[in-house]
């Protein structure tokens, strides 16, 4: 992951990143093509998008959105869920697949209607355990005002599958007027992230077992689509929203100046991380900023309502932590810097490999 | 399978078929209850109704008809395909994921018009595998007349899947006053058959190579949306529309007897058959009615109009043997009985267990 680098070594690599297009040189699928990072951006670019490429499809935002004949809008997203376990401190498979689709047309701008379900099941997984998940499923879209309505079951003999592999779609409604886009992102914004980072990619870890600490936090797995109308109704100019899955809120803010070529400046010190999450993150090495969160977004909002947007989102569950984190800026472009809370400067690249397979 | 009876015997079994909810009795998961017949009722409606149950999953059919706010229908569906071997003759994985959902979109009204496409690929899969898949929907999507909006992608360890696994969910709009429903259907109504039966089971089968045979015909994967509007414009009253994938035709016509509580009656001697696929299930003691297909859809009409729905089909590519296969009748109700060659009648009842797994 990221090093400290002088001040040379930043610049020469932001010449080399502006200009550099993602490659593809592997042979053969790897985990890191699944991680979010950089291998995740090649594979799309030079797989998908290469084979599908449509004007809906490389917006490549978190949902397609698509004009109906009448001038209505719709979001339409997808995800699959291959979480191990299945069921972790917070939550389970079930939480992650609903809550995961309403996020991600939330954080385009949607308002998350309906959602389907389709089952890959290992042969053999206990009945009782398949009711569960589905009854977390239920309760989450309840709890965030969807309805799940339609689905379906594969089931794959012993060995052809791990226990149970979820995929969501999801389909919203994008009100009149409503735009987000990383075109509207000026200098100047503000940078801001409505939770502390990294307590689901923790708890998953944890909950494997394969590491001897105790901890006491839990996953964060939760709807956010609440938590982007209040920031919606605050900020009304709100430019870009993202929610920091995969590859945590370091690569959302390398997404964010990727697609912009401006420069993103985060301040080490106001980066929100539970102590205990923190705590475990040190002990593995591994830091928060690239830990996956499920219930945490980034939000562009100008400088002058960026107030206002951490008030609302601190007045509601999950937004207690709110704050901003950094700001856009013209230098460097393209890359992310970090403001070290030594007052130094380091660069914070994109995700390289995949630290923590399996996390959603 | 489904085996001769007499005719108190078949009377009995009606009045047991009718009061029989399906029952879930299974401690775990099993390759039946992801095989379309009997058991996939019985999880469906004993998990996944019950947990998620709401009006427009209730409806059951092959996708959710969802009401905008501004009076426009659309019709939502997904379907995960985990078929084994990934290619084989006539298609790919790909060419499924995509004409499957554009088929379960057509034969509930829809227009298809978006795709999403979520990848769970095995760490190891050679990247030029995974490009000729994508091209394959590429392609198909191209030639339907859809677009693949929007993805995701996960990687798991070796062993933790089988190569890859493609859900798609799709978006279609539903014309203005187009109703499809198992209610209208009337005594009378005509059985269409779209295509001949079980050539896509059958060549999944050979193609993984178990079996000693030579056999020279290929799945009949295709998007039928084309077929589907050729029928409604031919036969605008038609009643009712299923694509018979998993389960073949006849799980497809047991589903409408039941929804229905009409009888469906069959005449053997018109179900169409290839002969080389028809060999081929006799050597291996298959019942072709139980065979998926993936470009064969069933019409209820009314009498007057299915002469033009065959004509019609009959004029299009994959519609080249369509033909009237069976009659809506009174009786027995709920029950699907076939008149056999040889002047008999038995009972056609809905697939037990799985003798195919993994074909789609």
């Amino acid at each position: 992951m990221a090093r400290p680098r002088t001040q040379e070594e930043v610049n020469e690599r932001i010449e080399r990143v502006r200009r550099r297009r993602p490659r593809l040189l592997e042979q053969v699928v790897t985990l890191a093509h699944g991680a979010g990072g950089k291998s995740s951006a090649a594979l799309t670019a030079n797989v998908f998008l290469e084979a599908f490429g449509n004007p809906a499809l490389d917006a490549l935002g978190d949902a397609a959105v698509l004009d109906l004949p009448d001038g209505q809008r719709l979001a339409f997203s997808t995800d699959s869920y291959v979480v191990n376990p299945i069921q972790f401190p917070g939550g389970s498979i079930g939480d992650l697949a609903v809550n995961g689709t309403i996020n991600d047309l939330a954080v385009s701008g949607a308002i998350p209607q309906w959602i389907s379900a389709g089952f890959v099941i290992e042969e053999g997984l206990p009945m009782e355990t398949l009711r569960a998940l589905v009854q977390d499923m239920a309760n989450a879209a309840v709890a965030a005002g969807v309805q799940i309505v339609t689905g379906d079951t594969k089931v794959v003999a012993k060995g052809a599958a791990d226990q149970v592999f979820i995929n969501t779609a999801g389909i919203g409604l994008v009100p009149a007027g409503r735009r987000l886009s990383s075109a509207l992102v000026r200098p100047g914004d503000r940078i801001v992230l409505s939770g502390p980072m990294g307590a689901h990619g923790m708890a998953v870890m944890l909950a494997r077992g394969d590491l001897d600490i105790e901890a006491d936090f839990v996953s964060d797995t939760r709807a956010v689509n609440g938590l982007v109308e209040a920031v919606l109704a605050a900020a009304p100019d709100t430019r870009w929203l993202r929610d920091a899955t995969r590859g945590g809120v370091g690569t959302v803010v390398n997404e964010l100046a990727a697609d912009t070529d401006l420069g993103v400046v985060l301040d080490e010190d106001t980066l929100p991380v539970e102590s205990a999450v923190g705590g475990a993150c040190e002990l593995l090495g591994i830091d928060p900023l690239y830990v996956a969160n499920e219930g945490a977004f980034v939000a562009v909002v100008p400088e002058a309502q960026a107030p206002a947007a951490v008030t609302a989102l601190r007045s509601l569950p999950g937004g207690e932590q709110a704050c901003v984190i950094g700001v856009v800026a013209d230098d460097p472009p393209g890359l992310v810097v970090m403001q070290t809370r030594f007052g130094g400067t380091r660069v914070v690249d994109m995700l390289v490999g995949d630290p923590l397979p399996r996390i959603c």
